[in-house]
């Protein structure tokens, strides 16, 4: 294949990263498709991408209600732009991929519509406004479904098709769940209804079907135990009974199996989709093989000669080192023929996968630049001194007094002063492992306790220098300064081996979890948004130092008197998108939902608000937050199985083989790369 | 081997029934030892062992504190009557066991010294008793120690020792925790102290560092979310991201990491004992094997007869029918050669516990009574009319409407009437369904459905008609005629068919659930003593009824004016074994049990008081509740993933190869059989 040789090595490269990074796009295979697909996977276009789809969501701070309130024409102005990148990376992809293909995918079509649907609600909402009648921005909800489908969010895709999966099972059990809760109220009705019970604050108790339904599901939250059950266990020992066969049917088993059913679809959907990811990467790698592939002799199997695919490789990671290369080419070209096969071209996605570091144990600068210093007794034993065990044991000594210290009243000058003799040692013990540690060593990339010791210790550094210069003592330098002094403490840490074994089998998996984050905020996003429409303003905060008499009340008269009120919770409220937020934090954790929040909500506006807080209950409670525990159960298995594969073995194999001794590898499994996988 | 036949299969018929039942015992096997082995499996023994324990166990209610006091003589006899009867259990099993077995068995051991530890309390307390000093019975938490090791509870057993398993990697996660909560006090201590912030109550916040740690912990449960964090989050804004951090990471990350190491460690367990319970199984056939086989030519394989198969298995399980027999030796005997070899004996204990249920197609006995009336017109549209989708349909609507009268007013006559229409109507679908059913078919072992119809519906004709006979609204019959006719309903459930899937895969894992209940219980019986022992008294509930003026602060002056006595908590007390239950299910659901249940209890004795509710949340709430979750899920997965064995496919080949079409066959997975696989 003599001709357009730069096209099809380009074409193979892009075979070769879409199977790296395990995108399943089916790009038209045209030198200019394959041009603007390059521009597509640009890191540059989707940093932008990503930029503007923060900037979109972020909105929300200075629409109405905002934290800080900005004319509507200047947020619209924005969102325009927004809306005009997100076409525009749409026509991109339209262009990129055939046609029939683009138009198959729901993907694409929600994407439009949603787009659509907000430039025709922001226009409905500009001709309300300008005509000074009431608007409503509903076209809100759906930014973040943007952000599922526009981005490359596929750890958040994959739990919604999973939830979507999960459903009709969900459901069912859903629906057991409600009969449940049903004949429960029933029962309830008719045993305690009679009896002339009453509640605390002196109300009839369980005399309301629809009261005892609600009360009983609060229940199932643990909300209101064992509140709700006092007047009847008071009454008679045997209620109590009725109460924790109720409590272990609802609360445990029924919870239990929400998560059994999640979880249970997640593993199956997550199986599958490896499987499907598995068989996209072979597929493109296979392409790759088709366009590059020669015939040595006549009639002999196809193959990649050396040199190509070293052009190809350069190709795909040019920062790749030449060792770094030749390494991976031996452990394809297992019998040094010079050129590979189909089988051994395919395993190339995952040999880049594989993280290689190489620490070459060169000379500590320090000893060329004077040798005979650094090699002096003196210097030597100094060197002894820092790699010995004592020499940890002494620094864990030194932040244990210094967590004591810290915990001890700082305004003391003793104490106050003892902080530069702590900031002082702790600075010490980084130039002395400068010192003996060749520093490129001490700051190589994996060597996240280095980095982060120095990270902490020179901000330290820096803002107890500025505090101390300042003096006016300003709150929140001095915050800083509080905060890293205590996260200085985290180091011990890594101190402990057995705790470092467990805190790595712990920290894969929380930055996997980090990933997952995304998928409670979009359904918080969404419930924000609703709850902002129907209850700003109706609680309002006024601050410590206010004299109004409506503080009593949170500016609403309704409250007067309230639980809502006297526990002072006015600031949770649905005045802005922030507020909205840390509330729904706190319906989620549930406790005090029913009695303070809910019914303070209830009481400003209706009886049907239960709604929004049951519906939020049961979306993110009992879905959301099971695929959230889920996925830890998930992450944590994989860790706790975790076997090296058998590329990454011959890899080693291979390192060892080559005698390459003077270099220490240490090869990474591929698994924690990306939050795409 | 001519002499001794009927030893032979007495013990080759133990081997065979140890293996069915997963007896895991290596018995003396002289003919005294097997006469008494045998004896000591019987089932009336293993009811007497644990009608004794029960006894044992619930003396607490007896013992000072009692719910119905008894004379200290009296629970001592009966006590010592108790301990008699587990000391022969223990003799009878060192008789049967080789010596040498006897004493390296752990749980043996055990059992001895629990057994002389009581028995010394015992006589320790009597003495002080007698002479009017104080004393305290401090073996009584060893009392559910006795259950897990005497019975047969093997599902007690391995939850205990999945636990211990665990208890490694638990402790170190729980290190880690507490560090987590060390540090995030640090820092509340150091960005909150200072600021000089109040409770609602006035009370300065977040000023001490152990009332922070405690604070922070309490947060763990959810119990105090979000009171804790608003005098913080009124005071900034930034401060409830600090407390969302917190709750992201140690309420649902870590929480979910302790679930994932204790499901982690209990599926490798239970993994590993179904390989040693395969494997023992497997070493019991083999031996039982190795007594019956013959070698019918010189120099062929062992094999078992025909003969000797037959008697073996009457002698196991005597109730077996003659055709069931037959079934399971052709499935042996696959080639039908008279004879089997060691491979195919080694399935019988698995083929024994396949049940298979036999429905014989017989006619309807009213058909053999008076064929003609039966066969005639009217009666045969009878028939085709009760077998009709639209019957049940019909019947599901009168439940429905049924359930709309039980919720209303009962005391209105024409609804209280209403009641004997639907009772009449019940009992005519249950004649009904007997006319056009064989009955023996309507009422065979798994037909649970019909089962529960009946039971429910003829009670609640009974307590009905002795509720109107006595006419002088006896409350208790009202309750259990209101509980009958809302169970009723339930059975709505059956009829659904989407509903019936679901509920069958609920039901076994439910059934399953049950076994594990005694893990939990275990552990609150050893907190209940404990508990009653501190805090016994110290709190008094009055009726309603009552005048006392004590009754507001709960018969205790220091409890005047806490929210304990305010909230009428007064019931929550250990003063009786039933009421430090309903307080420990109270506070295994956590809601309230810092500043109402804690506090209370605190104020009435100690602060320290507070270590009994930590230790109680960490134990049950962090290891056991897990636990139970582990099994629920584990128990759902297996229902979702179960395959038939390829015994009972061989099985069910065999039954339609025989063309038994007379007979309707089902055969059940062993799975389900018992507690102890």
């Amino acid at each position: 294949m003599p001709f357009c040789v730069f096209q099809d090595f380009n074409l193979a490269a892009i075979y070769v990263s879409d199977a790296q990074y395990n995108r399943n796009v089916y790009f038209d295979t045209s030198p200019q498709a394959v041009r603007l697909y390059m521009l597509y996977n640009h890191w540059a276009l989707k940093v932008l991408l990503y930029f503007f789809m923060l900037v979109n969501l972020s909105l929300a701070i200075f629409e109405d209600p905002a934290v800080y309130p900005l004319p509507i024409w200047a947020t619209m102005l924005v969102e325009i732009l927004c809306l005009l990148i997100f076409t525009i990376r749409v026509i991109h992809y339209a262009k990129v991929i055939l046609r029939d293909k683009f138009w198959k995918d729901p993907k694409n079509i929600c994407i439009i519509v949603i787009l659509t649907l907000t430039l025709v609600d922001m226009i409905i909402y500009g001709a309300l406004k300008a005509a000074n009648y009431y608007g409503v921005r509903w076209s809100r909800v759906l930014r973040p479904l943007l952000l599922v489908n526009v981005t490359e969010g596929r750890q958040l895709r994959r739990a919604f098709r999973s939830i979507r999966n999960a459903l009709p099972q969900i459901f069912y059990v859903f629906l057991l769940f409600m009969f449940s809760i049903l004949i429960f109220a029933l029962m309830a009705l008719k045993l305690l209804g009679k009896r002339g019970l009453t509640n605390i604050n002196g109300t009839p108790y369980f005399t309301s079907y629809l009261e005892i339904m609600f009360d009983l599901y609060v229940l199932v939250t643990t909300a209101n135990s064992p509140d709700v059950m006092m007047p009847a266990y008071n009454a008679n020992f045997f209620f109590a009974v009725f109460f924790i066969v109720y409590i272990l049917i609802n609360t445990y088993i029924f919870m239990s199996v929400f998560l059994a059913v999640v979880y249970n679809n997640y593993k199956k959907y997550l199986k599958e989709e490896v499987r499907q990811l598995v068989r996209a990467k072979r597929h493109k790698m296979v392409r790759a093989f088709g366009v590059l592939q020669e015939q040595r002799e006549e009639g002999g199997e196809p193959v990649v000669t050396q040199a190509s695919w070293n052009q190809l490789v350069r190709l795909v990671q040019p920062n790749l080192s030449n060792a770094h290369r030749e390494l991976l080419w031996s452990v394809s070209d297992d019998k040094n023929q010079g050129a590979i096969g189909k089988v051994a071209f395919v395993q190339l996605a995952d040999l880049l996968n594989i993280e290689i570091i190489t620490i070459k144990s060169r000379p500590h600068p320090l000893q060329s630049l004077c040798p005979s210093l650094y090699q002096s007794a003196p210097s030597k034993l100094l060197c002894q001194l820092v790699q010995h065990r004592a020499f940890v044991m002494v620094y864990d000594l030194i932040i244990l007094v210094n967590a004591v210290f810290i915990g001890l009243d700082e305004e003391n000058p003793m104490i106050a002063n003892s902080e530069w003799v702590f900031l002082a040692l702790y600075i010490l013990e980084i130039l002395l492992k400068l010192y003996v540690f060749e520093p490129r060593v001490f700051f190589s990339k994996h060597s996240f306790w280095n980095w982060f010791d120095t990270v902490i210790v020179i901000s330290a550094l820096i803002a107890t220098i500025v505090n101390s210069v300042m003096k006016s003592c300003n709150r929140q330098i001095l915050d800083i300064v509080f905060i890293l002094r205590v996260l200085r403490l985290i180091r011990v840490v890594d101190s402990i081996k057995r705790f470092n074994y467990i805190s790595y089998s712990f920290i894969y998996p929380c930055i996997k979890i980090i990933c997952i984050c995304g998928d409670p905020a979009v359904v918080y996003y969404i419930f924000a948004m609703v709850g902002m429409e129907l209850f700003k303003g109706k609680v309002t905060f006024y601050e410590q130092s206010s004299t109004d008499p409506a503080k009593a009340y949170c500016g609403n008269p309704l409250l007067n008197g309230t639980d809502f009120a006297k526990l002072n919770y006015c600031k949770n409220n649905f005045n802005d998108v922030v507020s909205s937020f840390i509330l729904l934090v706190e319906l989620t954790v549930v406790n005090q939902w029913h009695d303070i929040l809910y019914s303070g909500f209830a009481t400003v506006t209706h009886i049907s608000a239960r709604i929004f807080f049951v519906l939020f209950h049961v979306i993110v409670v009992i879905v959301i937050l099971n695929i959230f525990v889920a996925f830890v159960l998930e992450a944590f298995f994989v860790e706790y199985s975790v076997d090296k594969s058998d590329l990454q073995t011959s890899l080693e194999r291979k390192i060892e083989e080559l005698e390459l001794a003077v270099a220490q590898y240490v090869t990474f499994p591929f698994q924690y790369n990306t939050c795409n996988m």
